[in-house]
């Protein structure tokens, strides 16, 4: 195979990260995430949020995130609203629910909910006479990008959190991809903007180039106090803590991290282009580094030889939706070849 | 009011019950169901399973039976597969999610899951190559009558449980108003059938003329070892488990249980019939104890002044749809008067 | 057998509960605890308060009861400090462990902890350097009388309320046999004691003559909110709440909950000083309902064919540590048949 | 300062292993343990294991491979037989809880806990006539070495391997420190033993020079059924699982892994053999990686401005036990000095 699109995490990491940790290798440091490097990776990522006093913590991956501050942030009778698609309600093999939580699916066609749709969900709840019979809706679930790759805009976000204040819910943003959101075209949602809206947080680190880690961002005062004992219960503490500080660090400093998303997502618009340039449409409208091409049966075997993607549902006929993922590592010139792979629409 | 039939549930127990339980109040007794009564219930019920040689456990309510028997069937990964009507997945306050697993919530129009449905389901998680990051389907939970009234046939039971055998999956069936399911027209599903076909069914006692508690009937050998542990866990074992005792033997010695079905379902099923010969619908054909009319809004505000009755849910611009609801103690000729207080639809 | 001094749950009721749900059988009423019968119940608690405003909950057990408040407490990654001797520690088969959090077992002789002890423990948790590797000492469970027979003294409850507000931690005391303790000689712990040094407090009702419940009183305002979902989701929410509301009513309506507890003592007290009067010595110092003689393995095995009673513990070569309970319903004229058939010591 | 001995994690990772992934960092590979690296890795330890037919998991950390497995491992009312001052009863903030079970402490005086100690507590709970009130003894945990660095020998095992054989019960080993164990002066408990008596144990590499990650390898058939559903859920399947498979490729590809254990063992020993030069005495006569030496305190405050070590506890009014801890990364001369720094005893 030439070069797998299956997804975003089929290499190791960023080269100035795996520098970064060689050059520390022998520093003796703190643990559990007391160490200097980690508390630096804070400073700067502080410093990007547009003076929003949260506190910053780096967990190990993408579903201890989750179900770690969702966990810590509702009581026993209450769910966490997210739609059909998100991460908690699909790929974590029940992760929340076996914290105790009742995941409250809402419809969604493009990855995304809404706030008019989230208020008539709490509002029905509240409005029942047998509400106590119910799991109370406590917090709302969002993914930026969305897991088929959409993006919030700034005034649906706002929407939604004033949704969450007049319920006094907890909003949560997932940003396991969060870096490719910032490099979507049109993008008006960034870290302050994250800061100010949501009670909390990630920024992703495994499909952003690093490692592994995701960095937690805890706006809301009232989700603060003794997160790092909720993360030691659930595994989410790493020894060597200085691990992700110096990942994440690298990845803020200079500005990798956005830059890392810029490159993913060029990559991804290119594809997109390339492909509906050739005749065939988009299953959806991602701006950012995923693409969900409808192509052929016919066309998709013999490319199958020499690229990967991923089968994401059977369309019609004759077609299946792919999709084809990039990222930081994800070399121009193959999507070139990628491209050249594919003919055009007869 | 004149009378209330807004649940089946609204009166204490049948006198039956009560004089049982004065008779024997000063006999001392062991604890915990252990008790010289609940044996003799165990043995009543066990008589009628057609040669099934099931445990039966004696709980208080149907909340706590419903989350025993789940947690102690599946494990950690696994969801319980229902109807998105279906008690525990509705009307529990997340019971089950807090023992730590997923409700797979089915479509469904009458209350009831089909076969091929369940089916689908299992058959697509073991499909995904991704099965791995899903709750996998576990268990399937019916109810019996369904939440709206609606009954399984002997058939239908058949072919879920195929599809359970295939996937190696135990069949829960709440039966919290069993009785009544014995008493619908053309019913074919009874103790037998039941033993035969769920690996745990029960019989609900609250919502059948007892004052409260439910038989627990396990059928399949492997949820069998050490229940007792689980129900002591779960807060559902009883000190006086006697009361338990006293109460399902009354209810199985001289077909206490079935008369009170019958009476209960031939009140609902008088106004059933009562409603339509006025011109109105029901929203369901229900066979069993409650009733759905969809009725005029101006006439069901002076109703309400004299006979009680469940808000649904809103069919119109000039309609709702509410249940009536029958039990053990719904008098004739209470009936008689509510159906007087309904006019004919002009 | 002539009489079983098991435990006190060996009857169903005193009778003036069967007469009271018996003569309300066919009274209709609100149900899941909204009933009329449960608010008159709430109310006359509520009188003996001593003016607190707390909120009173009816449960069916007392498990269901300890694993609620408690699990409604405290947060994820706290535990719950008792006794060594603790009913949750020892008899609820981890019941609170199962809703996810750890208990913080102390030493005790004679089933009491003390304020100190409790206070080196919190203390010692938090002058760790590791503290969030370790579970956090969030609540203070108590039990009045204890599982041996003790009785807390107000003065003892005072220190324990100081350490408790020191540490910001709940106070609840597990009142299964609360009124046992207002009977014992010297008390000075009454309702309105408990509900102002108590953050919750159970009245127990299956121990004290009640078919089953338990009243749960709900002081501290933190722990009032959204209580019901709580029950609700646990399992202990009784569908015909007005069972519980009838019993309590009746137990708190003229002094009957106070009568039944100076019967059971008198009798148990009558049986220690029979022991003691023929020469054997008393494990504890029980001034409750729960007498534990130490009495020869030779005596012992005649008298169980003539009374019941509960091994206790081994306690030498020749003798044994018995349990006798006695509650409403034990004959006075059967402890004089049981200290008749108790020799005095050679 | 010019060493800190306080753990063995306070430098990133051997050498060998950052080069390995450094080397490997553009090979595209599988996801979440699947990888061709990961499979390697698991090949190699398989077959150090004496043949047995066992399952190897990588996993991120050790809290999360404990509670992973002991979840996965017993039933809702069982619980986990530990010793008091094992690593899940006291640093793991209620992480074995959290997933709902009880941990059973047994008192311990050398981190062990003995084979008739067990059987004791096993058996004491079946022959209990209320036993069915009380968590279920399931499961059986130990470390090797020990938290003080004790190491099991291969008779203390096998004896236990026959309790947990009589009773049913799986038997756990925590390897976080494996590798130090395979060094202790004596051992008999290596891969093979360790594969042939546990029914799963981890080999660590966190502590043994990995950046990250723990081992887990499953011997007995009956816990092997779906357990990376259970990796998923609890948040330890890595997403770039290759990294993880990497590092144990490097580690057991030249005996590396043994390697870094012998160092670490032997500075270790070095320490203690100084100390006792000196005239001082050790708390516990630990044969591995630890070491626990009584030091008066006028010694110990100028030390630590040139070398870090663990506070361990009081020993008397003028004395303190204190923790010197070594690794890999350990530089001989560096003991040398701090040997240097300790005057012998007056």
């Amino acid at each position: 195979m030439r070069y797998n699109f299956m997804n975003d995490y089929n290499e190791c990491a960023h080269e100035r990260i795996l520098e970064a940790i060689a050059a520390a290798n022998r520093e003796q440091d703190d643990s559990y995430g007391l160490d200097t490097r980690s508390e630096h990776a804070r400073a700067l990522i502080h410093a990007q949020l547009g003076g929003a006093q949260s506190d910053v913590h780096f967990l190990v991956g993408g579903t201890q995130t989750n179900l770690t501050i969702i966990a810590a942030s509702i009581r026993p009778y209450q769910g966490v609203v997210c739609a059909e698609s998100g991460h908690i309600n699909v790929h974590e093999t029940g992760a929340i629910e076996a914290t105790g939580h009742k995941v409250i699916a809402l419809p969604s066609a493009d990855g995304k909910i809404r706030a008019e749709q989230i208020a008539r969900c709490v509002a029905a709840h509240y409005a029942d006479s047998t509400a106590e019979h119910m799991v109370q809706p406590g917090m709302v679930y969002l993914s930026q990008p969305t897991e088929v790759g959409t993006v919030y805009s700034l005034r649906e976000l706002e929407e939604i959190r004033r949704v969450c204040d007049r319920y006094g819910m907890p909003l949560y943003i997932d940003g396991a991809r969060l870096g490719d959101s910032f490099a979507a075209e049109g993008a008006d949602v960034f870290l302050p903007e994250l800061a100010r809206l949501s009670s909390a947080f990630s920024i992703g680190g495994t499909k952003m180039g690093a490692l592994f880690g995701e960095a937690l961002v805890i706006n809301d005062p009232a989700l603060k106090k003794d997160f790092r004992y909720h993360m030691k219960q659930r595994g989410g503490m790493l020894a060597k803590g200085r691990l992700l500080g110096i990942q994440f660090e690298t990845l803020f400093l200079d500005g990798l991290y956005e830059e890392i998303g810029r490159h993913a997502v060029a990559q991804a618009q290119r594809i997109a282009a390339g492909v509906k340039a050739r005749g065939y449409a988009l299953l959806t409208d991602s701006p950012t580094n995923q693409v969900f091409p409808i192509l052929p049966r016919a066309l998709l075997q013999p490319l199958a030889n020499e690229f990967g993607y991923a089968f994401w549902q059977r369309y019609d006929e004759t077609s299946d939706v792919v999709r084809f993922c990039t990222s930081w590592a994800t070399p121009p010139e193959l999507v070139d070849a990628l491209l050249d792979a594919i003919p055009a629409k007869a």
